[in-house]
């Protein structure tokens, strides 16, 4: 079923495989006025873009996008936005040796159930090329965000495998090509990431997402929470396996006397909900972590089956990151902005009569 | 904006406050010819219900449900169905003191400045007497399931504070008012929530809740996967602040060479992906895990603010559980029910042709 | 397939069968700080309800609305607002001959053809009976739009079999059971029911709504035009067959010269259009028509098939209007006042920066 | 707010401006495993395509549409599908005179009120031009329809100003400029046409299309009726103003002794209501009609105002249809293509028991 869009007021529709033709999307419901060219969408292209260190996939693709419609003279009009990427270092023979296997970890067998039919190239529809597309979107949201309300939205590597970031520099994240925050760790991602490359697998990572300046009153009761919102969004991108606001998982053995963040009228005292109450945001800084599982195409040989249930052997040939959670950063902060401003029109919708203002108290503490 | 509906083809949209005269809910897309009466919901929502034990909340709710339409002659007939539970027990005297008051942690302070007013008899909207309605239309889901595909959906505590079950064992879970699956554990259990209650404390807690008999197929690329929208269901319920699908955040320190689920003729070699792959599911368990947070309603003394900022001292003296972390089994299993119920619904849509079928291979591994 | 809601962001979901315990519904995503009682939707359902004249069912139901929520201290509050109107004059044992026909003009045939079941008792889910909710829904909306927006909207039957309104009194609406605008017709539309009762047959009718004070720039590109949602709408009543906006079926013999609505420094120079441009409202009075089919609930003896395929008599016995369309005078307002209440959420979502307004150009000809 | 998409499973999201270097748009939900190609949407933009015949505007568009994503090895593979034609013959520079003016008749004036911006490049979003996309988006439904449910949809012009068409002999259709099915009109159309240009004016038209082969149970109550969907999307389509199911404004001063279509073991007795019975299809044929209003870009002078409320002369030199309403009937078909479509899926979606047949009861009466 059509499961190609998320939002509903700012709304996102993709499409495109990995080796076909072009990637594209639809950003439906952007406010008329805001200055907008293809430009501001490239700066985070460029960032998620493959080929652009030995870390990352050796495929190169130019990633440049074209804004066909929904601006005029350089300013958003308030039609839909159609957006187009075109492949250009697609090489679709690569996989042909793959056609009627189903690669572990990866959705070829469920694909092929599913619908009885699969693009093989690339992983077809389920490839992370995709997401190129989020993220040209996400920077639309990101803009607007910025300007119309002051929120910024920023991302980093908190973990690759065995190694965490401990400092958050955010002057530093982008000056490695790990998105890491913390310099002290530099050396020691890039010997990792050497000794993967030699051992021919892959590992998961860590990724944090914070929005600060953020307003008090987006997300809806009880369904559409901000928070619950974030965590499909999140949960959507390929690799995702968990999701944590605020203190995620440390709550478990949290107390309500520790957990509580007690107010102030200077603020807020601490922010362990990470930035909503009731799943509406509370004016503190918004907190996602998410975790990426390392990816399948490995060069170390696996056991798989064919279509015909036959047992085959798998060695991927392709050129993949052996961290896709590296080049996630982008993509997980274009999802929280699609979140955020999805959420900015909805609260508009309804309370047109309650200004979304920050408090002074939620200012205090973020 | 309106965000009281969840789900696209299996639609559960509900109302009602904690202390207004009912609440109540509208299930919409359920298929005719379902045999269904209203004693199907309330065995669910007996195992929701406060007042059970004496480490839920004394408020005495018999959460007796009607079905007032979709249902003739105890059978559904493909129209909506009406939900409604007349609450009983309210005392609103309770809260007349925290009028004013943003008690901390809760959604009082976030409510009161998106809507500009709110209801504060018991937390209004935003109280967990919500879920009760979510609890009798994710029966009708897992009734569904049952019946027409073998899928079970079943939930346990798997850790309250420090205490962690280390045993599986379904048959014990029915067996203790704590939803806990390791017998052994019991006692601690026990103890703990005794030394708990004379701290006026209360605490968070880790639920588990896994599909079985899954069929291959269920979920829609790219945006509206499986498992984000099983992340979407898990944090929309109260207290929730992470979602696991399978490892986890385990998945950050793992190699792909490990994470991997290899195929074999028999079956997965593992599931480290808790049932999905590329958002779809593979037939094997759907294996989800959640954090709760300790609820703020405690008796231990806080600070906090009044609408007019100044500091005001905040007990809670309401009927509140120590840990609501524990009735939140039978709300998470009834909205895992509600996710694959819409998704199995999604699937027929689109994939006619395509049989939603449970393939020997996927059931060898779960 | 869920199917029972109208709307996005004001959201009417509704449930309840003819002759089950109660009929209701949900109204998500009114504005908070309304003033709202359920005396303020009384008033419109009374105006529909049934047994008040001799033209219309001599079912007797009080149609006495509870507000369930969503209401705090007669005020909204921005949650979801449940909505219960219990049935109280069924007479299911009217019913039990029809339980394996199919009904001629009615939804017998289909609904079981879809279902494989049917609610037999009053037409079960397919009777107008439903529509109480959507009057009920519709007050809201009115409400809101009169206080907010200074919009209102009024309806009257424009035509009834023969009898055509030539004269549009609005005071005059209110002063007889036909809802008909022209006094001068009163009693030939008294003598053409008169003897439609004793021809036992039933008769077709016209309906218009206006929508006066209208601000510009209600409505979406491209299929979420508000003319587009209005034909959903009003299609969407029980019997009714044909929509127009404005001058409809008129302007296949117009010219462009004569059709186009000239814009002068005082306001448009006529309302062709019926006050929308591209799907827009242009600040003119919204009108409609809509045409409801006679009702096949007559005495007059038909034929029919049973479900096994067999020929049956069909006479109609029940309780039941001679003309739907007169009491469709209040359901088509409020059809009209919750695509207009949508609309202007979804304006204010998107263009914030933008006022919504009616400048004096558009106030000087309606 | 975002309103650029239509279908709930098969979802249909356009996007592109008249002037702009394309327009687009995405089909989410088609079924896998269908044969397509480009040429099959080709077919029937042929049959829309501008420049045709001397009835048409002089634009001439090639409408060469590329299927980018969705297809493989010509097959659907149940994944987006994103369509693309290139604007070639847009003439910019026709269009500056009227930058700062509001054409009657158009969306210059809403739209410039809605969004404080608009791209007055021959109507922008507003154009007709759009609904080549639409086109293209049918074409696809359609061919599904038929080749996976026997269900055929054609459209003709019924009337165009004075010229009614009286016999409806299908294979005519294709064989004249004007999709008349009546070969005697052919010579009146021609003559009242040469007529119309150069009065340098427009007219209107009525457009009827009608599905036969129809299943019985497509539709959903209350609101997703299948003729309230059909009226939304035909009221979606530029210049309709009013829409008809079945008989449509006849009904008004018809008895119900006459309207409801009986039901005989052979099949029902007359088609009266156009092959709907409480929203739900009947197996009968689908019978659509709809009125299009006079085009307002004609060479006849006008009165208007510009955005200073000043008064302006209009005189449109731009290049345009002097009747509209001929090249709609493709898109009237489409539109009701990918309602039926949407509809088809939405059905599945429940009543998975319930096959979509056409009992031989249906077939008999069309």
């Amino acid at each position: 079923m059509a499961g190609n869009s998320i939002g509903q007021l700012f709304k996102v529709t993709t499409f495109g495989e990995s080796h076909g033709p072009a990637i594209g999307g639809i950003v439906d419901g952007c406010p008329p006025g805001m200055q907008l060219t293809a430009e501001d969408l490239q700066l985070d292209l460029d960032r998620r873009k493959p080929g652009t260190s030995r870390y990352t996939t050796a495929r190169r693709e130019e990633d440049q996008v074209k804004i066909l419609s929904g601006v005029f003279e350089d300013t958003t009009t308030g039609a839909s936005i159609g957006l187009l990427i075109e492949n250009t270092d697609q090489r679709s023979q690569d996989y042909s040796n793959i056609k009627d296997l189903f690669r572990p970890g990866h959705a070829d067998y469920t694909y092929w159930h599913k619908f009885g039919i699969r693009d093989y190239r690339g992983g077809g529809r389920s490839s992370a090329r995709e997401t190129a597309i989020r993220v040209a979107a996400g920077s639309i949201a990101k803009k607007y965000l910025k300007q119309h309300c002051g929120v910024e939205i920023r991302g980093y590597l908190a973990q690759l495998g065995p190694v965490k970031a401990e400092k958050l520099q955010w002057d530093e994240v982008a000056n490695n090509p790990f998105f890491c925050p913390d310099p002290d760790k530099i050396a020691a991602l890039d010997e990792y990431m050497r000794q993967l490359k030699k051992d021919g697998d892959s590992v998961g990572a860590r990724v944090n997402v914070v929005a600060t300046g953020m307003p008090v009153g987006l997300g809806e009761p009880v369904f559409d929470r901000l928070d619950a919102d974030i965590a499909h969004a999140m949960m959507s991108i390929n690799a995702v396996k968990a999701v944590e606001i605020g203190d995620g998982f440390e709550v478990v053995e949290q107390r309500g006397s520790t957990d509580r963040d007690e107010l102030t009228p200077e603020g807020f005292s601490a922010n362990h909900a990470g930035g909503t109450l009731g799943g509406i945001s509370s004016g503190q800084d918004i907190r996602v972590s998410i975790a990426l599982k390392p990816t399948s195409s490995i060069s170390i040989p696996g056991k798989s089956i064919n279509v015909n249930g036959e047992v085959v052997d798998i060695v991927t040939k392709g050129r993949h990151d052996p961290c896709v959670g590296i080049r996630a950063v982008p993509i997980a902060e274009a999802m929280l902005a699609i979140v955020l401003m999805d959420h900015l029109l909805r609260h508009r919708a309804q309370n047109a009569g309650v200004s979304v203002s920050t408090p002074d108290i939620a200012r205090a503490n973020r």
